[in-house]
């Protein structure tokens, strides 16, 4: 995900920002402060927005209430995820997969590389993650890639400064409410949270005055620098709420792990923030794997490493977490046009555009992405090519049509270099989440590791026409130039090839006026040297170029997997009607850790043959599945596989042993089948393939409705 | 890999030492020198022995000379990999996989997941990389794994200990060889790098007594801990070779990487060695997934990093690497049985035993694996049947079968804890190369780790029979316990607990002799204390455990996929008869990058139409094909993917748009048949999925012969 649009924008200036925030009259912008580190944002749970229901609101795919601790109960449980090093009291910010979190998030990654990768011939590519200094240097990373914190000298408690704003403004707002005797909606787990974390939550009643400035603080809290936010905290009083002791100003803390590369201790280095640069240092190469044809696409699934100051909101903001991203470079001129944009350009999105933003509202527009390309809205068809695809992909992996939209980036959210940028957001109940950002980052990349290192990271193409370009241009006698200047020979040449049209211009009259011309050759006797006009001629000439040469545009869709996996949980889950506590995640077939489970009825060996049997059927035609011959009930055990989302299960019964057919069971809806192991095979295929839905099977073979399976 | 087998092993005595290694007398073993780290060995790059060829001995498939600069050239040239960071001069040992690497791997990864863990029902996991301080020193990591380094006061400049002593004993017998006028066989290539890196090649005579030390020290240079090589280093005056001067005597250096973590740097971590680790913590919810069933495995695929002194031999010997480790908890006691053994005991293998490597051979033996594990060589039925699994998945993804070898670790190689370890190598121009380790590591990790922490790591299970135990126990009246010891209570019964039986018996007699028993409890009083009759009880009774708990042990084999992809491209690459410039890369049709390449004749606006038709039914069955449309002629374009090792070319010529049918082209062989849209389909899609050989598509499908592919 380029998480770098905010930390990499250039300053934004005040007046810039005043549409989008009304600055309070104390909050002064000196100059100085938008020199300094801006703060870093990407990758940041949103705030919850007006728009957003709380979680107590949220409803699950049935229509019911979400209740997000039975859902995360369930999913630490099942072992989707478990906190890394848990038996050593734990890490904030990583956590290990286990099994069904494991297997989902490959099934993803597999379904990702044949929508994008198979599909549109990406050169995929790994790229290492440790990084030296100096590439992360250029990128900008080394320099802004940064939150801000402050510390607690007495203590040495260190708190991300926009977040202990935040917290403290909130909970004096719900003091405030309290003191007036107001209904305080919290979320009871938020308020557990928050009271152990803030102690000071008493009811004191603010001005009005006051609860307007904190609210508009609050509304645009992500927009601060250090200075601001150490100009906030002076000006609102905001201590440690631990122990009320007054806080050191904030002060940028990078977020890449940093560690040394070798034994000497000299190259140091940092684990990627993201798996771009690699592609990015890659492109002369990649270009010339593609045979030197334009436009392509590199692709890059790989971890990725950000060093939170305080890791919250479980799987959403982690340390350390698997990215997948795409580099389609393009040429920038023609308009940035899709061959393929024709296939996907009555596919309706979800656009929350910019201008709604800016008038405080968050009301999306449901555009077909080809009238959104017409009207300029999405800045390009490359671009609106990749949302739609995006999308398809999203919606491909069970992600709920009514829970994704498209936000466009604010001007001043955007790195200066950008052209356009869309997240796809997709509601959870932590409100509506970046998961995957899809920005036009212009040349910018290229040309900084090109100036940096003099790799021509340029594509050269024959023109069809020779252009012809007249210019000033300067020949030297280098036979006689060598003699003359010695030692700065090539510094006064290059000068020379250095100076601008005009100044050619110019100087050609003075040469021919005066026979000789001045000039500045920095670090050369006084800065100022006379060429002779032995030396040197000026004419102007048309030079006929046949060969283009440009930096291509990077268009960037770049996906947090593992937001896109919690969300998808989320969304996927849900409560059977008779009981709340029996909960039931409905992966679509494809993507489901397992896709079978086998129950023999008992522990009794004559049906240990038939477990085998189907396992080696189900293995053979490439479908995972798993024996459950524990002891429990049937129902029990498919209760379990219900929380693990395995689609479908089969039963072996004692029937199955006199006449060899087996229940075929739908997660979704609880119904049976009952078949021979052809017929069962077959649906199974046809359902994990997405050849056919239940409905289809549920149709075809009798049903069995002999056993109690609830 | 468990690399750790030498570093974490117990030290060796000399004794143990001497039939593997003749120590010369000046070699004195001071004792202290075996308490200090043990060199780190693992993943090294095995000298090359006498039964191995030299690089120019080696053949490839058609049994002709193998250049393995020629391969590495084309490897570079057809992106399979580049060095990382490469327009930013490189960083030694870090190399990125272009596209067709980044394939291959993906497609071995993929088939080693469902050899593996679909086949076995293993459960996968995903564990953190950034890995805290406490678990590594727990594991033995911060310790023990380490290489030795000595530096050079003057320059600053740093070598590998043992890679120096070898370096420049080997240049000094070179240099005898010179003086007495024998050939010095040695490639060109090391020689080229030996003669930068070591300048004082000089033809020098040794004595015959010299000659002897220098090549009993060059065959076991893997041996010497850092003392020993500061003993070589002073007794043979080896210095730093490019100005002679002295080096500081070797220190540890600790190969992992070291980061922190969270903002305040009070969280000192570490990139993991290995995956293991991981796996190990998560034992106990591993088991509860598991709904408490023995034996089960894990397994875990990702990258790990080793900060290697100077890394070299390309990418064997790399910084950072993937790997996919499987850990197998096994019941220790019932012979570690393997439920599916008979389904490979008759699996042969090359096996090159310990005797034989004692014995200063490396003579392998055929054998069958049931043979193996009967005679007691291999130690158990589990280790035996992941041998053969390994193999089995080797030889699936194209592996040599003439060019694979099980070798046995020597007895000081394995760590002390482990029961049997079998490295499964791969012959290349290196020599032979540790690819999958394959260790019995006992109990040794759940151990450690639960000792550390406390957590249960064990498995619990009902005992069929219940186990009577008689022996001594302590009662205590802890109600005149407390007022009798006060603050010192617990400390006083945490002594009586832990008293053996034996002291009990004795304390049982003193009891009834004295009326009072006194017991060592260090820290209380004068560290004795006494325990009046009135407070305790010691009686011999019979306790009855109907639960078992024992610690499992782990069979884990490792696998160093980077090392296999490499060794797979060297054993896969041969050049046609006709042209030793023309490489052929012949990996099999499922691991192969790229499946098919489609060839129109030239750019032809007829055949556009016909190119996507090809293109689309070949992604509708799932099969990756990339177009060559380039102007470039179709025996060239041919060239070029057998370089990539495609397997399968369509070509579309004009026929084609007559009759709408293709040729094939088969790239081992260069032959091509020719046929409609469907039947072409149908033979890639048999070829790919393993159905068929292309033997048998060219037996049904009419041959072609019009059209000039060379």
């Amino acid at each position: 995900m380029r998480q770098l649009s905010r930390a990499l924008r250039v300053n934004c200036l005040p007046s810039l920002r005043k549409p989008f925030f009304n600055a309070p009259p104390w909050l002064v912008y000196p100059t100085k402060s938008f020199s300094t580190t801006p703060a870093h944002h990407r990758y940041q749970v949103p705030k919850r927005k007006k728009d957003v229901p709380m979680s107590k609101d949220m409803t699950t795919l049935k229509g019911k209430p979400f209740d997000r601790a039975s859902l995360e109960s369930l999913m630490r449980r099942r072992m989707f995820y478990t906190p890394a090093f848990d038996i050593y009291g734990g890490v904030s910010g990583l956590y290990d997969y286990g099994p069904p979190g494991c297997a989902l998030t490959n099934n993803i990654v597999d379904l990702w590389r044949k929508h994008f990768v198979l599909k549109e011939n990406m050169l995929e590519v790994d790229c290492t993650m440790l990084t030296p200094y100096e590439v992360l240097k250029t990128s900008g990373h080394v320099d802004k890639f940064a939150d801000w914190m402050c510390k607690d000298p007495k203590t040495g408690e260190i708190f991300r400064a926009d977040h202990l704003v935040e917290e403290v403004l909130e909970s004096r707002l719900k003091g405030n409410k309290e003191a007036r005797g107001e209904k305080v909606e919290v979320e009871e787990e938020d308020a557990k949270k928050k009271k152990k974390k803030v102690k000071n939550i008493t009811a004191i009643k603010l001005d009005d005055v006051v609860v307007t400035e904190y609210e508009e603080i609050l509304a645009k809290i992500d927009n601060y620098n250090g200075e601001e936010l150490g100009l906030l905290m002076k000006k609102y009083d905001i201590r440690n709420p631990a122990n009320n002791s007054e806080l050191l100003p904030p002060v940028a803390f990078n977020l890449m792990f940093q560690t040394s590369i070798g034994p000497s201790s000299n190259l140091p280095g940092y684990l990627r923030p993201e798996t771009a640069q690699g592609q990015f240092l890659n492109f002369a190469k990649l270009l010339e794997f593609n045979q030197q044809q334009m436009p392509f696409a590199s692709a890059s699934i790989g971890k990725s490493f950000r060093n939170e100051i305080s890791p919250r909101a479980g799987l959403l903001r982690v340390r350390e977490f698997l990215m997948a991203e795409i580099e389609h470079f393009v040429d920038p001129e023609g308009g940035k046009k899709h061959a393929h944009f024709d296939e996907i350009k009555d596919v309706e999105l979800e656009l929350l555009n910019r201008e709604v933003q800016l008038a405080g509202k968050t009301h999306v527009a449901t555009t077909k992405i080809g009238d959104a390309v017409a009207s300029g809205l999405v800045d390009n068809e490359t671009l609106g090519y990749f949302l739609a695809r995006v999308q398809l992909f999203l919606l491909k992996i069970g992600v709920d049509p009514k829970k994704i939209r498209f936000r466009q980036h604010m001007a001043n959210e955007m790195a200066h270099y950008a052209t356009d940028c869309w997240d796809a957001e997709l509601l959870t109940s932590y409100g509506w989440i970046e998961c995957v950002g899809c920005a036009d980052r212009s040349a910018y990349d290229l040309t900084v590791h090109q100036k940096k290192t003099g790799a021509p990271l340029v594509v050269r193409e024959p023109r069809k026409e020779p252009l012809k370009v007249e210019e000033w241009q300067c020949d030297i006698e280098k036979k006689k130039f060598g003699p003359k200047f010695k030692k700065d020979g090539k510094t006064v040449e290059a000068a020379i090839e250095a100076l601008s049209q005009d100044l050619r211009e110019k100087l050609s009259l003075e040469l021919e006026k005066e026979g000789k011309i001045v000039i500045d050759v920095p670090g050369v006797g006084d800065g100022k040297v006379e060429v002779p006009k032995e030396l040197i001629t000026i004419e102007k000439r048309t030079r006929v170029e046949n060969v283009r040469e440009y930096t291509p545009n990077v268009i960037e869709p770049s996906f947090g997997i593992g937001r896109i996996v919690y969300a998808l949980c989320e969304q996927s889950y849900w409560t059977r009607e008779q009981d709340e506590a029996r909960g039931v995640l409905s992966f679509p077939p494809t993507v489901a850790p397992t896709k079978v489970l086998i129950v023999p009825l008992s522990s009794h060996a004559d049906f240990k043959p038939f477990v085998r049997q189907l396992s080696n059927k189900l293995q053979e035609i490439g479908i995972s599945s798993r024996v459950d011959d524990s002891g429990a009930s049937i129902g029990k055990r498919y209760s379990r596989n219900d929380e693990l989302g395995t689609p479908l299960g089969i039963t072996i019964d004692f029937q199955s042993v006199k006449d060899n057919t087996f229940t075929l069971r739908d997660r979704d809806s609880t119904e049976q089948v009952r078949a021979g192991l052809d017929d069962i095979a077959k649906a199974i295929s046809g359902i994990v393939n997405g050849a056919e839905r239940w409905s289809d099977v549920a149709a075809r073979l009798p049903k069995f409705e002999g056993q109690e399976v609830e």
